[in-house]
């Protein structure tokens, strides 16, 4: 069938279902979809009568199943209403007799259409194919092996619909039990392109028609030579999904980076009292260093801080590119509307007091004011935003000291505060944190667009807590994440997180596995934990992009190297196997006793020129692509001695174009600390007690270069 | 069959096969075995002809399933030796033929004993009981699901055999599909006691004879009405395994206490030349301020740091507890027997060139002179030990300042010094830190067992890349762990760990689920990570035990209570359902967009006094048993702020006799690091810029309380 026929058809299926109010297809509706979307369902048709019955058994082919077809039952086998494994026509008029006799009991009213008489699938292995309508993603595609093992092990996976082809058969791949599929136990394997045509025609059919809101093919039948749905179910949604608010790339960089990189920035409700916010804001743009002109705008004060005070934005001479509002959430609106008068193309909405406290209807009345005049809202909620490269901190907080790749930004107020503290005890690099709060307007994608084309920034950092339009947030990732890499602390993971969100912000935290598929298919790293966002933030923007796959050990420290080891492990690290030649030529810098292969084991007691030399023959070879130093305090090779020679040697490579992503883990005494920050400050990722941390920094920076196509 | 019989029964298949000199049982034999410890298999009977074949299967009951036995072919299908579902004498005689011809081809030589005829069993789900040897926990008993869920999804669970009935019982609960045992789908479940009996008797069976090392019951059909084990394989070693060394109780605490309290200490190889170990043993029990007698031990020298040096420990006026060791490797022989000829206890054996350079010879021969004068041996290849209740540092470190209640050792001298640096870092209070490296004699029972006496430690904390007496370990971590949190790290968790850890000190790393079951079954704490355990080591010292379930979290911070609520779920806490009543008692004290429920979200901008009233509800009410604080730097309650009053209303509580376990996360700029400080050091383990790892110490607090039964 041509694709407009196809559609045609299903259209005509749903017209018909719409016009009945029903909110499910009848099983010989389901067949016509299927059939119009190339979906392989058995053979089959209606029996109006115990001998109709006989004869469609016939002509499908014995053995059959049996199933009542009412608008009126869904739940079939509950009511009664289906027998399976019929032989022979005589069987088959028996078990319409009952069937029909079952229905009638279990619903007195329930309108019976007749009696479907399907042909019998079965062997090879049951899968699920399902589709669901996700409030932040839209149409997803889930399958899952059937049986128990998608309903005790939940072993499914995700993909935003429609997919093609190759995401159907990478599906087939993306559950725990994938190998079954792939025949094991000596049965055979899957027909896999049946399979995945089948995922393919599902995903397209549900993309096609917004109305379609789930569907339930369960089980498929999928042996060797076929795959074959069982038994389709569809739910319909009559109530079409909002689109948020969604401008061009070229718009939001419009907007984005005058907002970002501001010329001149008004503070509405700027104030000359200590304590106040519109006081913390003047001083932190003045003292942070902002080149730019700064309007303090307040209904009666005349100077503050030295600036000349205008009572309206309105009043201020030439061109605004961002505004930030420092005042009680019911003047907002007002001043909201003359920031669009003005054209100001961002409002930045510190103030508190809306849909997180209940007000929504004063969130709604600022979005509309924001897509009237097309003003850009950030927040509100927030603690407003820095942009390091202009010295610009437009918010409550203090200005920050330390220049760098990381752009994190963060939902909750508090969250970002923790971002501040950790950034400058670590003295992280960063170019911008943004408080997104309710994001009633400005959110993730508007910020990983401006991001992309920045040059200041080298990593994206993000704590969230859901995504408003996970769909196009999975688009944008999908295209940045190929030239930077995107961390992502998702929370409200767990149900009992999830429960946390929903009182929060009014969040809607979504199914958790949906958004590990669809982050993971986007390219994004995902952080388990917020320290983790933290350190990848922080060390993902020293690290060169890995080449290849091989990450060597070399270790002073038996112990770490195992520990190490485990952490390759965890992390998807592939730990190479040693080549003869370079192991030989390992051993002839360490002791006899000393384990070259990977971990190298240099042992403990070794002088500095031991660490120098495997640390240099790791460099050098073009087969090893990154390399995880164990460090071992001795005081034949004191940590500073240590890392001084570390530093030495990577900057005697990095002058002959050799450069390779390199983490240490150190073991030691408080020394081990300085030696841990030097090497860190000198582009190595470096921790002191910790054998892991390091090592998930690097996995991090691998699961990145994987998904940017850069590693071979 | 009485248990006498039984045993006589087995002992005489043994006896036939070990004259025989096979490697395995017969099916008929596995057989008798079975039947004699009343482990259900199908009815069965060997036929010799084809005839013979017919009329067993009519004796037993059609189907059938009919299988070579030949001492020669263990992998029956393989050979083409297996036919199933036979319904007729007819076929049972073709079948009986078509066997014997592919045995013949597939093993010429092969003895053929005949074709077992078997009852087909089948129906229920299929699990799998097996046993194996481990070389360090000896017999194990293990269950699994059969199919594809063992093969691919690894799901089993390891038992220390022999199991009681009970911990049979907690076995089918042990494994992530549990629930299909109990019945899903509409499915039956299965007789729970039926399959626990089973795996009970096998366990007896291979706890019985050393000389099974293997058994595999695959599959067993367990039905609603039975378990029975279709296919029994029994796999025998003639060598039995050698037993460690391991003293009594008593006798091992006679010893350790002198030797980690000792009165008199002997260095071997004092030194008065800096640099040297010798040196720094010396300096380190000086300085360090230990308090009993020090006899340095020299060829030559006459006085070393003030000391009067003795030519051999022979010549040390009176008694000696313990011997510390800083000669080369060759010279240990001989001065350990002198130690032995002084009765010296303890020898603490610093040098390093024994087992883990190879010299395996020379590590058994100072095991030999250790066993003869029974002096206790810690390690050689360490860097000595602390206890800090005696000032005493006999180590090439320094001395350790943090007195207080974390015992730590490793197995690695690199993971010893990390113990060491983070511990002063963190100012951890510590009463001893112990260097086991290669563990020819002291290993982790030895200081469990003085660690469980030891009123100066309530915390222990063990890295070990193996166990070389796992099922001794097991014994006492579980008495032990009722009284006092047993944490370990165990490296070589993943297969590349443990190859690494197989050419560190030759430690032979087991099956990491074997590993992991017999901790947890053992009460003991294990830690992710390096950093975990000295995470746990420093804060489950200050927690009180929980006395029940219940955990809430308070936070100024939304967006911090949403990822408290994740790290809840990942260790396993339990968030309390609010009862209505405290639920109002609590939205008194919050503004009323703040969330009550739990978390209980307080809301950013609140006075200290909010946090009190609130904090001190959470303490008061009897039906909380734990608090995880979340806090929000604003200048309304600054961070030493909050840190004061949370612990004046702690302090106010304890007066009345109220304490619970509290942790806390802290967000904000970095003074909330000062205020994090404050609250540790005043018993609340507390961290800034991360939400997991307060909430991973609580957790760990309540594993320990549960597994001691403190928990309700």
């Amino acid at each position: 069938m041509s694709a407009k026929n196809a559609k045609a058809t299903v259209r005509k299926v749903l017209d018909r279902a719409k016009a009945e109010k029903r909110s499910a297809l009848t099983a010989p509706e389901g067949k016509l979809v299927c059939d119009a979307y190339g979906i392989a369902v058995p053979k089959e048709g209606i029996a109006k009568s115990a001998a109709d019955a006989a004869k469609l058994g016939k002509k499908v082919g014995f053995p059959v199943v049996l199933k009542i077809v009412s608008p009126d039952i869904l739940h079939k086998t509950e009511a009664g209403g289906v027998v399976v494994g019929i032989k022979t026509p005589q069987d088959a008029q028996k078990a319409y007799a009952t069937i029909i006799a079952n229905a009638k009991k279990y619903n007195k009213k329930a309108k019976i259409v007749g009696v479907q008489v399907q042909q019998m699938v079965g062997g090879g292995q049951e899968v699920i194919i399902g589709a669901v309508t996700d409030p932040s993603f839209g149409k997803m595609i889930a399958f899952g092996m059937g049986g128990v093992l998608v309903e005790v092990l939940k072993d499914v996976t995700f993909r935003l619909a429609p997919v093609t082809r190759d995401e159907a058969l990478g599906m087939l791949d993306g559950i725990k039990a994938a190998e079954i599929l792939k025949g094991v136990r000596g049965g055979k394997g899957v027909n896999r392109a049946s399979l995945a045509a089948l995922i393919e025609n599902v995903s397209k059919l549900i993309a096609d028609f917004p109305e379609i809101a789930e569907m339930d093919l369960n089980p498929v039948f999928a042996s060797e030579k076929s795959a074959v749905a069982a038994d389709v179910r569809i739910i319909l949604d009559w109530q079409p999904a909002v689109q948020r608010y969604r401008p061009k790339t070229e718009e939001i960089n419009r907007a984005m980076n005058r907002i970002m990189r501001p010329k001149s920035v008004a503070v509405i409700g700027a104030s000359a009292e200590d304590g106040k916010i519109g006081n913390s804001v003047m001083k932190n743009l003045i003292n942070g260093g902002y080149e730019g002109n700064i309007y303090p705008v307040h209904p009666s004060a005349s100077e503050i801080l030295g600036r000349k005070v205008y009572k309206s934005v309105l009043d201020v001479p030439g061109e605004v590119d961002v505004a930030v509002f420092c005042i009680p959430a019911k003047f907002v609106a007002a001043a909201l509307t003359e920031v669009g008068e003005k054209k100001i193309p961002g409002a930045v909405l510190i103030p508190s007091g809306f849909a997180e406290t209940g007000n929504v209807a004063g969130q709604k009345e600022i979005q509309e004011i924001g897509r009237k005049y097309n003003v850009r809202l950030m927040g509100p909620n927030i603690y407003g935003y820095y942009y390091t490269p202009q010295n610009l901190c437009a918010t409550f907080c203090t200005p920050y000291d330390y220049k760098g790749g990381a752009a994190l930004s963060s939902q909750s107020g508090g969250i970002g505060m923790a971002i501040i503290g950790f950034s400058r005890s670590a003295k992280m690099g960063v170019s911008a944190i943004v408080g997104l709060g309710n994001k009633s307007d400005l959110d993730e994608d508007d910020l990983l667009t401006f991001f992309e084309q920045d040059d200041n920034t080298k990593v994206i950092a993000m704590h969230l807590e859901d995504l408003k339009d996970g769909r196009s947030f999975a688009e944008v990732a999908k295209r940045v994440s190929k030239k930077k890499p995107i961390v992502v602390l998702k929370a409200g993971r767990t149900d009992a997180g999830a429960k946390a969100a929903g009182s929060h912000t009014g969040a809607l935290a979504g199914n958790d596995k949906i958004y590990d598929d669809v982050l993971r298919q986007s390219g994004v790293i995902r952080a388990p934990g917020l320290r983790d966002m933290l350190d990848y933030a922080r060390g993902l923007q020293k690290l060169p992009a890995p080449k290849g796959e091989n990450v060597v050990i070399i270790t002073g420290a038996g112990g770490s190297g195992v520990l190490l080891s485990d952490a390759c492990v965890d992390n998807g690290l592939h730990l190479m196997k040693m080549p003869a030649d370079l192991d030989a030529a390992f051993r002839k810098f360490i002791p006899p006793f000393g384990a070259a292969g990977n971990p190298v084991d240099i042992t403990g007691g070794e002088p500095p020129t031991t660490y120098k030399n495997t640390i240099r023959l790791g460099l050098e070879d073009p087969r090893i692509h990154a390399l995880i130093l164990g460090y071992w305090h001795t005081i034949i090779t004191p940590p500073m001695v240590f890392g001084k020679l570390v530093v030495e040697v990577v900057n005697e490579m990095k002058a002959k174009g050799i450069e390779k992503p390199i983490v240490a883990s150190l073991a030691g005494d408080v020394q081990v600390e300085e030696a841990a920050e030097y090497l860190y400050d000198n582009g190595i990722p470096s921790y002191a007690y910790s054998t892991e941390i390091p090592v998930a920094v690097l996995g991090a920076k691998f699961r990145w270069a994987r998904g940017a196509g850069l590693v071979k």
